[in-house]
This record gives structure tokens, C-alpha cells and sequence, in this order.
């Protein structure tokens, strides 16, 4: 990008210098909406009340703290916890002191937790007292880590450890709370993800102070999240995948009451507390929305105040669609990933689509969604040409925006962008004229069979709605003459017994007739991955030497 | 602010390099809201239906066109022009290619025009039919304009004219559409406006890229213009009036229907435009409304769809927001300035607020607003230093953020920032602990009596509420004993008859008695300045030998 402006020369008239700093947000909410609330579930058990101006008072004592242990501009200080007031107040304080708040999924393996940490060389380890075992246990792996803070009050620090245990209340009692926020370059990084790295070693992407901004601001705009000082959120996505959709920035952006779970995420205690909060938006992936809604339909109760879902990470199926909107809730689907912080799609109406019939209407809703503002997409061929955007043409998936990576931590992965700069999802995808965008499939899960494509969220989201289906998979498996055929994988709801040409016949007419799996197999467990979606690569591993029956 | 990181050096992990731009907007509207309409009444009579992929694609025409003529990143190209799909087009056009869009107020005084042009350095001036008498009187002063272009069609071109006039649609007929965007750094300049220069000569607002991009981003959020795809929104604040209150950038990042007036202001044309065209939302300043609201007493016929109107620019009375509500349209004011991009506060209720009675619901919305995430505010004594947010303290209001004014074009009026980065606004107000700002009064407006202020606004307020008053202006005269005092002047509504007493009557118990005016004078007329508001220097100057009764 050519700079052929030089500020200041001459002519002046310029705009403020004013960075894009995580800071500002924080700061907007403690001096605007001060008293707002922001509650949550805790570890010790119970519930812990806050606002937005303690959460920045309290941030300001942890980037003290970390200052007077040393910790500089550009370090890395993980954090392993639930959603809670105290790992917000983590966050904006190592990021208000030039720090980088890394975020790991305690759900990894031990393998994956200890690269992670290693690589990142960092620092510093806040985590929740749910993780003490853990922590106890990698510890002497962890090369980096020089101090180990327990995100807890003195009353619950643990009698004895191994380790130099720091708490983090003592912490914060002897800590000052007027250092102002150090100023760094918006262009420095603020936080760091690492993807799950199904494939390979995980691949750390680093959030940078702007980007985090940029997209917390295009995430409260209308047709994005669409809340406000009015609104009630709850991430119930946690913090260490993706930020937890950025609602820790978001809320903070608008004065949105912030509402977690800690380290609960069962059915009947999201229940009480979206009802008891006056939750009226909830966002989560899939799987969660699926216990709910199990729960829902054998216990009732309804879900007090709550208006809409968000759900993504992994294709919304119609019936959920449905059977939301039989509860009075609306879901809105978003298609992200950890490289894009995480928003690419959401799927709010456009006038065209509000005015057609319910079939039609949900037709467009288990699309992934509308490109909101600071994110282009593009479809492109094996070539790399670009493909109509005429909803049936589908290819790889480009992205290019603010708030998507531009090259992963350390270099790893190399260069990722393409020479007009745009970054390949991974994911196969239709645009349709309205702007609607279609995940097909992921590029590796796709099958393809005869030459032709056959898309394996598609086939899962029409046998999840057939009956006594919890949840459905479906993986390609070699075939001599197609070269890969549909394999189907069904688990059953509690109680319900489910047969294989019960979901054949459930199936017939809502798929092409070639797209029939060849096999239905009734399984009592799918394995996940550490963000809760189907773990393709281990199903395919399992079933390797499956063979179709008369094969 | 220091600079504390390096990007690229060793560690990569950056996000991607991806500049605001103004042209991302309008890229954004035509990709994924091509369809969605942008209608405007013309000058040459009836309306025009556009679309925003037909607004970039001749948007794009106009950037051509412009570097054919040898137009270079930086040069100014002016305006002057109304609301219209071709005004919108050379927007894009002229900052797409780099340039600087200059809109220039038709309003001013002929010499004022001639100063801002001759000051901008204007290459190209494009101007619409309504002011080719303007122009062509104007053109032997205008000494750097090389450049004609009439925004009209080959059929409106006048027969002869004493200038070497470029037809607009010939223009674009010759331009090719696929020249891609002049890539510029995001902190070049986009735009130009000049403030209106109540005192002493106007001087230059520059908005760059980024600050026009953030601040649309900020405008679309839910609680600032709350607009998504869905809305049809009508700016009847003119392009020349502040970026029509950024409009037509908000429109675009979000994909509302876009619908503008052309030359027409008057209440019988918006009415029907809003009833055809299903606007949701309409902003403009009070006396528009005033205007509209007589008419609607008169004639009635409603409002349509109308769900709210922004209204700013000046305080807006209490029997304004209660007149709107018996419509069923609700008002939202906002707060702002040339200087701001404008936006600094919008009045959208806190939980707080919505859960209040009536009348104290109002209370807050004659306040100015809330600042919205971006706009920093504090206010300040006589010393400098900072004063109590407890909604009784006033003092002159700071503003700091990164879509306002850093220093004006050319340096005019030297620095305008103090030591820490604030830009003094001109007013005095209050803030109080819920956030609300409310404009006390602009510093030379303000009333000084025997020692304390008096708020020439708050009078204004009440007085305008009286029965048969349509608008009232109050002054500061000078007074023996107390200084000042105030001198209350009214102009009457059509057919009614206002008495000194009466509006005397009315106001008592209203405010506090030693606010009462020592004199209310019923006048024909009051002068208003370029944007429409009261002309405070003008009443001044009428009245500077003024004697109240018995003095
Ligand atoms: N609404 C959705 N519908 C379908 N797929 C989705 C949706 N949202 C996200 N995805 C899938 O999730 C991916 C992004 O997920 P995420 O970044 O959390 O990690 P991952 O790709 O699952 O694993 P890894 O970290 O190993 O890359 C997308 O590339 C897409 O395949
Ligand atoms: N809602 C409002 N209530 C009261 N005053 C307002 C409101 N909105 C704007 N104003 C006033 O308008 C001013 C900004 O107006 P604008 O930038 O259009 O030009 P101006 O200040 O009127 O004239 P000039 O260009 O000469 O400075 C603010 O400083 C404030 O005094
Ligand atoms: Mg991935
Ligand atoms: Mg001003």
C-alpha cells in the first residue's frame, strides 16, 4: 500500500492522533456506563457482582502488578480460565500495559498446552483454581513461566503446591490503580490465539490493539450483534476460542451488561442464569444450543428475556433454527474462524429475505450469513479465478480485512496470504447474489465422489433433524468405483432408538438421491474437538478400513 | 505516542494491512447491497432511482474522469451542490482517486464562497443547476479553478453561458469504470468543509480516510443512528452541513436505502418523500422540524413509517420531543460540530432512563446525549481543571477522539490542541454520573448576570413552548446593576397573537424567577446563520444600544 501523503507537511489540517488502543474500550465503558453490570458464575461456587468502572479499576492494578514484576511492552502473559470477571480484568490489564494477553484452551492435550506455552515464550500463567492440577502437573515443562498467578482470593489459595503460587486478590490489594495505560503502537499486538491445530502443530495468531477495535466496533453496529446499553450478553463461547467472539471488547464498546458462566456450561444452570440475568442475547456454538434445547423439551421453562442466539463455529441445522423460533428466540448464525478474531458472516435479514414466507426465510437462514463491513470474500477455482457469485458456483473461500491474519506468530505456516493479499479459509463456499455466503464444506472434509462434490454439513444437518437424532457425522470412506462415499454416523437422543432406514427414509427427498450415504451406523459417542466440534480427523482415522456392506 | 513496536521484525504475527478507506464503503454497498436503492429528488425535476452498485460503478466514472483532467492525489475538487445521487457519486469519485472532496455551503455570503475556494485552492468545482447564476457570478473571483462541471445531462445544459461548462453525464458517458481505486495512506485526506465563520474568516475541517471511515463505524453502532439493511434513511441535513451528518458513509457501510431530497426543504415535499419512500429515519436540524410540525398541526397526512428522526445543530425544546412522540416517532438528538465529523453525543436512553416515568424520561432527552465509543469528553473551569460529572457543574466542554479536528487546513488558527491532546469546543454544559451531556450554552452565547451564568438555550427552551410562539432567541444586554440581563425576543406561529405577558405567565414557575427576561419583544423575523441556526452576533449587534423599561 502506497503512502503518498505526508502528514503534517505544510498544509496541516489533520485529524487527531488517536490510537486504536483496547484500553479506550474499557475506559468508554467505566466512564459512560460505570454502573452497568458485569456478573458472573465463580469457581469457588456462587456468583460474583461487578461493573464496568471496577473491572477497569481492577484492570489498572493488574497491569501495575505486572509492571512491577517486570513484565514489558510485547510480553506474553497466559491465561487458563472460565469466563469470569477476573479474566476480563486480566485482559484489558495486561493489554493496558503493552502486553499480550495469550489465551489457552485448557481443553487441549498436555502435549498441545505445554507447545503452545513454549512457543509463545510466555511469562506469565493467570489461571482459574479448576486448573491447579494441571498447572501442577505441567509446570515443570512450562520453560517460560516465571510466575504462576491463581485467579482467587487468599481464602481459597490451596494449602500447599509444588509451585510458587501468587494470588491474584493479594495481588490487586497491593497494587496501585492510577498508573496510567501505556501507549503503544495500534498496530501492536494485544492478545494471541492459538489454533487447535487438528492438523500439525497449533499456529498462533496475534490480535493486534486496532484490530481488536475495529472489529468490536463492527460488531456492535446494527446488523452485526446489534446490542447496546440496553442489552444483556452472555458469551457462553468462552474467552481462549476466539476471544470469545469478542464480546469482552463488544460490551465494553457499548455499555452492555456482561453476563458468564464460569466454568459452567450445563443446560439447567445457563437456564437459570440467562432467566435470572435478563439475558437477551447468548452466544455458543452448536453443541451447547443442542443440550439446551434437549433440556428445554424434557424439563420446559422457558428462557426468560432472551430475544436472539448467535451460533457458529460449525453449521446451524434447520431444526435448530427451528426449534428456536418455536421458543420465541431467534437465531442468527455467524461464520468465523480464530484467524479472522473471530467475525467473517452473521445472518440478520435483508429486506428481500424479511419479506419472504418461513420456508423461503430459513432457506437463507442455515446460510453462514451476510459479509459484514471490513470483510471482503471471494470464491475462487482450482485456478484461483474468481467464481460467480450466483449462489450455486462454489470454491475456496478468500478473505481480507482488518481483523484477519496476516501472518501467523513466529512466521509459522509461512506466508499465507496470496499476492493481492487475501488469506484462504480452508472452507468451500457459495456467494449467492443477495451477498449470502454457504459454507459447502471444509476443504478437506468435502467428498468427492465421481468427479463430483458432496457436502458433509449438508448431509449432517439433514439427519440431525430426522427423529431420535442428537447429533449426526458424516465422513467420506474410499470406494472402488466412486472414489469416496458418504458415511453417516448418528447418535441417538436420550431414550430414542434410532434405525438405519428409519434416517433413509427420514432423508429421501430433502437430498440429491446420489448424495444417500451407502452406510448408517447408530455410534454412542462422536468425538469433539477442544472447541466442540466434530474431530473429522479422528473419525476418518477410525473408520479407515470400514468397508460399504457387499463391498 | 510512542511507538513502541517494530512490525515484522522477527516475530511476524501481524493482522493484515488493510487501510480505511472511504472506497471500502462504497465497494461494501455495492458487493453486498448492490440492489438496495438510493433514491433522490433532482433539480431538473422528479426523482431518480439509483442503486448503490450503480453509485460505485459511477463513482468509479468520476475518479477516471478526474485523472484525465490531470487531478492528482491532495487537490481539492469542491461542491456545491444539494442532496442528489450525482453529489453522493462525486463523493466517492473524487476521494476514490485521492483527491479532496470539498463541499462548499451555497448559503454563505458571496465573499465568503470566494475566500473558502480561493483558500481551498479548488481545481474542479462541480455544482449543480439551482446554482449556475451563483457560479457564474462567483467565476472571474475564483482563481484557481480550472474546472466547470454542471451536474446535469446533455438536455439541461444551458444554451450559453459565459463559462467553459463540462456536462457531468458527458463526462461519465466518456470515463471508463474499471480503473481501480487510487490507494492512498488512511490518514490522507478525504474531504474538506469549512466551518461557517460567525466570527472572522471560516476556516478548514479536513477528514481523512480513516477518521470518515471510523466514524461512520461508530454512526452505525446500535445506539448511535442504530441503521442496518433493513432502514431507509433520509438526511435532510445537506452534504455541505458536516458530511450530512455522515450519511452517506453510514448508509453504505451498513447497506440502508439511501434517500435524499435534491433542492427541496420544504414540509409538504419531505412528508410525501417519507411517505413514498418508507423512510424510518430522518435527520435534520429543529427549525426543519418546526417547519414540519406546523405543517403536520395544519394539514396533518402523518409521517408514514417515520420511526425516528435525528435531530442537532441546536438544542432541541421539550415541546419538540413531545410533539414528535404524539406522532409516534421518536426523537433522538444528537450533539456535534463541523470540527466532530460531527458526531460527539447521541440521546439514546441508558436501561436507567428507559425504566423512568414520562417526564423524567424527557428530562434526559433534552439532554444532548451520551458520547458514543470514540469521543472522549471532559469539562473544565476557568483554571483548566477538570470539573465534577455531577450534572450541576458546568464548564467549557474537551473533546478528544479520532474523528476530531487535530489542527485546521493550513494551519489556520494555530494550535488548537492544549498540552494533552484536547480541542476545546466553544460550548459549556454538564455531565452527569449517568454519562448525558447537556449543552449549558456556547461561551460567547452564555448570560452573565450579577455573577452567575444564565443559559440562553434553557430560556429559548421554555419560551418556545408558550402558546403561539414559534421560535424564540434570547440575548444577553447590557445591564447596570447585574451586568446583563436577558432580553427575550419571539417570533409568533401563523395567525396567533403572543403577548409579553403571556409568555411572561407561562414561563413562570418554569425556571427560576431570576432567569426571568426583563423584556419580551415580538418580532417578524429572526436572522439565522448558513446551517439554519439562530444568529446570535446578528441579534447582538441589532440590539447593542437596547434599553430595558425603566433603565
Ligand atoms: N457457521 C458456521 N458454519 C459452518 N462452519 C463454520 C461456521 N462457523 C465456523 N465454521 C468452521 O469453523 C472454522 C473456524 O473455526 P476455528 O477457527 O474455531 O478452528 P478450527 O478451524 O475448527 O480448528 P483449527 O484451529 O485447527 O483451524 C471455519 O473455517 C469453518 O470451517
Ligand atoms: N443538540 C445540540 N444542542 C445544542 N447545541 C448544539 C447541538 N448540536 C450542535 N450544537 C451547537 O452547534 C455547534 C456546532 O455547529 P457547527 O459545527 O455546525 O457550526 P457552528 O458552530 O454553528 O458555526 P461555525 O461553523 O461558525 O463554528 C456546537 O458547538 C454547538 O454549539
Ligand atoms: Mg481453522
Ligand atoms: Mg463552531
Amino acid at each position: 500500500m502506497s503512502a503518498t501523503w505526508q502528514p503534517g507537511i505544510g498544509q496541516a489540517g489533520n485529524m487527531q492522533d488517536w490510537p486504536l488502543l483496547v484500553s479506550t474500550l474499557v475506559d468508554h465503558a467505566a466512564r459512560n456506563h460505570g454502573r452497568r453490570e458485569v456478573v458472573s458464575l465463580t469457581c469457588e461456587g456462587g456468583e460474583h457482582r461487578s461493573n464496568w468502572s471496577e473491572i477497569r479499576h481492577r484492570a489498572m492494578q493488574v497491569a501495575s502488578a505486572l509492571r512491577t514484576m517486570g513484565i514489558s511492552v510485547g510480553d506474553r502473559v497466559a491465561t487458563l480460565a472460565w469466563n469470569t470477571h477476573r479474566h476480563v480484568e486480566s485482559w484489558y490489564g495486561i493489554s493496558g500495559m503493552g502486553g499480550v494477553a495469550h489465551t489457552i484452551n485448557p481443553r487441549l492435550f498436555d502435549d498441545q498446552i505445554v507447545y503452545i506455552a513454549n512457543h509463545a515464550e510466555d511469562r506469565v500463567l493467570f489461571f482459574d483454581l479448576t486448573f491447579v492440577p494441571l498447572v501442577e502437573r505441567l509446570a515443570p515443562r512450562l520453560t517460560t513461566i516465571e510466575h504462576f498467578v491463581l485467579l482467587t482470593d487468599r481464602a481459597h489459595m490451596p494449602v500447599e503446591s509444588p509451585l510458587d503460587l501468587l494470588c491474584y486478590e493479594d495481588l490487586l490489594a497491593a497494587a496501585p490503580a492510577d498508573e496510567p495505560w501505556t501507549i503503544v503502537d495500534e498496530k501492536a499486538p494485544a492478545g494471541l490465539c492459538y489454533t487447535s491445530g487438528t492438523t500439525g502443530n497449533p499456529k498462533g495468531v496475534q490480535y493486534s490493539h486496532r484490530s481488536n477495535v475495529l472489529h468490536a466496533m463492527a460488531a456492535c453496529m446494527t446488523d452485526t450483534f446489534g446490542i447496546g446499553a440496553q442489552s444483556a450478553v452472555l458469551p457462553i463461547a468462552p474467552m481462549y476460542h476466539a476471544n470469545a467472539w469478542s464480546i469482552p471488547y463488544t460490551a465494553a464498546a457499548c455499555g452492555a451488561k456482561l453476563v458468564m458462566g464460569g466454568p459452567h456450561f450445563d443446560a439447567p444452570t445457563l437456564q437459570k442464569l440467562i432467566i435470572d440475568e435478563d439475558v437477551d442475547l447468548a452466544l455458543a456454538v452448536p453443541t451447547i444450543w443442542l443440550g439446551m434445547l434437549q433440556h428445554l423439551e424434557k424439563h420446559g421453562g422457558g428462557l426468560g428475556k432472551l430475544e436472539r442466539t448467535c451460533i457458529g463455529g460449525s453449521a446451524v441445522p434447520r431444526s435448530m433454527i427451528e426449534a428456536f423460533d418455536k421458543q420465541g428466540v431467534r437465531v442468527m448464525q455467524l461464520w468465523g474462524m480464530t484467524e479472522m478474531s473471530p467475525l467473517g458472516t452473521v445472518g440478520t435479514a435483508l429486506p428481500e429475505v424479511a419479506a419472504m414466507g418461513y420456508d423461503e426465510q430459513v432457506g437463507y437462514r442455515v446460510k453462514q450469513g451476510r459479509g459484514i463491513y471490513g470483510v471482503e470474500m471471494k470464491i475462487v477455482g482450482d485456478d484461483g479465478a474468481e467464481l460467480a457469485r450466483d449462489g450455486r458456483a462454489f470454491g475456496r473461500l478468500l478473505v481480507r480485512g482488518p481483523w484477519i491474519v496476516g501472518s501467523y506468530f513466529k512466521g509459522d505456516g509461512g506466508n499465507v496470504l496470496n499476492a493481492e493479499g487475501w488469506f484462504d479459509t480452508g472452507d468451500v463456499a457459495t456467494l449467492c447474489p443477495l451477498g449470502y455466503m454457504q459454507i459447502v464444506d471444509r476443504s478437506k472434509d468435502v467428498i468427492k465422489s465421481g468427479g463430483e462434490w458432496i457436502s458433509s454439513i449438508d448431509l449432517e444437518n439433514a439427519a440431525v433433524g430426522a427423529p431420535g437424532v442428537a447429533e449426526a457425522a458424516v465422513i467420506g470412506v474410499p470406494h472402488p468405483k466412486w472414489d469416496e462415499r458418504p458415511l453417516l454416523l448418528v447418535r441417538e437422543k436420550e431414550g430414542a432408538t434410532v434405525s438405519k432406514q428409519g434416517v433413509l427414509d427420514y432423508l429421501d427427498g430433502k437430498i440429491a438421491k446420489w448424495w444417500m450415504p451407502d452406510e448408517v451406523l447408530v455410534v454412542t459417542d462422536l468425538p469433539h474437538t477442544a472447541t466442540g466440534k466434530l474431530l473429522k480427523t479422528e473419525l476418518r482415522e477410525r473408520y479407515k478400513d470400514f468397508k460399504f456392506p457387499g463391498i
